[in-house]
């Protein structure tokens, strides 16, 4: 696979090409990350971007993970302290996941965020850009009642911290695209320089293929679901004989296949008895995808097959988890 | 006169009546504060707080005056080190005009505002207070266009800046009311005590009468003005004889006896000629202001009295401020 194409699979946005293409001219050390406010256990959500992660390691790329924990402080997610031990559960699981140890760094936001030099930087950044522009960038529509000065000046912090992290490339789902929009236009204004940018697709609600996969509602799956649990919620998902199903409709079972297993895995076998046709082997989602279309392959068993794969994906990531919670 | 009445004359509002009257029963040793920007000259806006802030000083309470050079920084006023200079010599003029040494402390926002602490709570405030109620607080009315995110995070620091100077009481022109009643109803919502405030009046454009005196625009009269220069714009200035001119007008030159003369003399004598009915001398702003409407005062001879009142407060500012560019 070519370095551009490995930097930019399973994406659903480059921004911009040109920029990307560049960096994948020489890849080496440079250095890429995604944020997350910290959170004990891992769920598809961050999974799917960190098979990105693991792309980009691949390319020899250096991994930043901003724990956000200031943030989470302010949202009332406990102390210091205990934000930070909640951060270590979802350092560990990263790295049992597939993160390269020893190309992947761990920083804290208040490592930086509450520093001087930092502070005066969003300061500049708040004179610098209009408040019409900041809204535009708020994470979700929100009403003239509910939106906080938080949702105006948080934006303005992610685009610093793209400068501070000392970043060539930037990682998020599209969830994200405003704010990095936000930071491509704002950060030349205060003399940074704008960073290329990768957004990872949005993985449909599991049972209904509607909407987007949730952490928060629905069923997800995460790094402490059980072989029997994988299986149950995978069983029961929503996966209709076609990659298109009718109106905004997804297929969650196939989009699994493309971003989260076939990244990560060379070959994927469908066992099927003999008396109904044998195993089934595919190098490729394309492959897996045209068989179910086809009718080649049962929804039954791509189910069956998914499940177990994620089984193994989440497996190290479990045990390490309840290793640190005995 | 009374205590209350001491703190709370030549007052436009008083925010709240009760917990003003209850500082009145103990002011010795209370913090009053007031911030600027730093500037290199006072002009009478300046002027008018500082005789709200003698007034404070008189009753027993401590000073603190603000000399906001991170905003200063921001808005590109130099260096913190040039800014610095500047807060200086505002400083130097301060205390040529009168308020007292001991009982005046300057603190400048870098040595708190960029510090974590602080840095915190901007955060928490940002996090607790509705975009909608920022932007009722923002200083002026600002389009959709020209506001900055700044325009409602200055609010914010204007509000914790009362906490952390540890103050009882803050003082401001009436163009400083809504950024106090933002702080009165926030600084609660993270865990501090709001506190009382009073705002002083605005003063007349000295030439129209119309609007108001402006640092930037029209007339006005400052630290460095000298006794002819002070003559000629008092003797342009608009003095119909009445304290109730026509429409939206006022008559400045009777504020600026009111608020600038009378505050800081005993008496006030208006020279004249004895073939004119000689000296006249009064005790009290409502006399001369008395005289003029019934004419027993004219406008020319109030005139020439303020124009030398006004250098006589002025004199030692600017007797400093040439020192100090010397």
């Amino acid at each position: 696979m070519d370095t551009y194409e490995l930097l930019t699979r399973n994406t659903d946005e480059v921004v911009v090409e040109d920029e990307v293409r560049e960096l994948a001219q020489d890849p080496d050390g440079k250095r890429v990350y995604v944020g997350y406010e910290p959170s004990g256990v891992l769920h598809l959500g961050h999974l799917l971007t960190a098979n990105k992660l693991i792309d980009l390691q691949e390319a020899g790329m250096e991994v930043v993970v901003l724990l956000a924990d200031v943030h989470a402080y302010l949202n009332d997610k406990g102390t210091f302290e205990e934000i930070r031990e909640t951060a270590e559960r979802m350092r560990a699981q990263f790295l049992a996941y597939g993160l390269d140890e020893e190309r992947t760094e761990f920083v804290y936001g208040s490592d930086y965020q509450l520093e001087e030099d930092y502070t005066l930087d969003v300061h500049e950044l708040e004179l610098s850009t209009t408040l019409n522009r900041a809204q535009r960038a708020m994470a979700e529509i929100q009403s003239g009642e509910t939106a906080k000065v938080s949702h105006v000046v948080y934006p303005l912090m992610q685009a610093l911290d793209i400068e501070y992290l000392d970043l060539d490339l930037a990682i998020g789902g599209m969830d994200q695209r405003k704010v990095h929009m936000l930071m491509r236009e704002e950060l030349p204004d205060i003399g940074y320089e704008a960073r290329p940018v990768l957004h990872t697709p949005i993985v449909a609600d599991l049972t209904t293929g509607d909407g987007k996969m949730s952490s928060s509602e629905g069923v997800t799956i995460s790094m402490e679901d059980s072989a029997e649990e994988l299986e149950e919620k995978v069983n029961s998902a929503f996966c209709p004989p076609t990659r298109d199903p009718e109106g905004d409709l997804e297929n969650p079972v196939l989009e699994l296949f493309e971003y989260h297993v076939f990244p990560r895995f060379e070959e994927v076998v469908v066992e099927r008895p003999d008396e109904y046709g044998g195993d089934l082997t595919y190098e490729s989602y394309e492959m897996l995808a045209t068989d179910l279309e086809s009718g080649e392959l049962h929804p039954a068993d791509a189910k069956g097959a998914l499940a177990s794969y994620l089984d193994e994906l989440i497996a190290p990531g479990r045990d390490v988890l309840s290793e640190m919670r005995a």
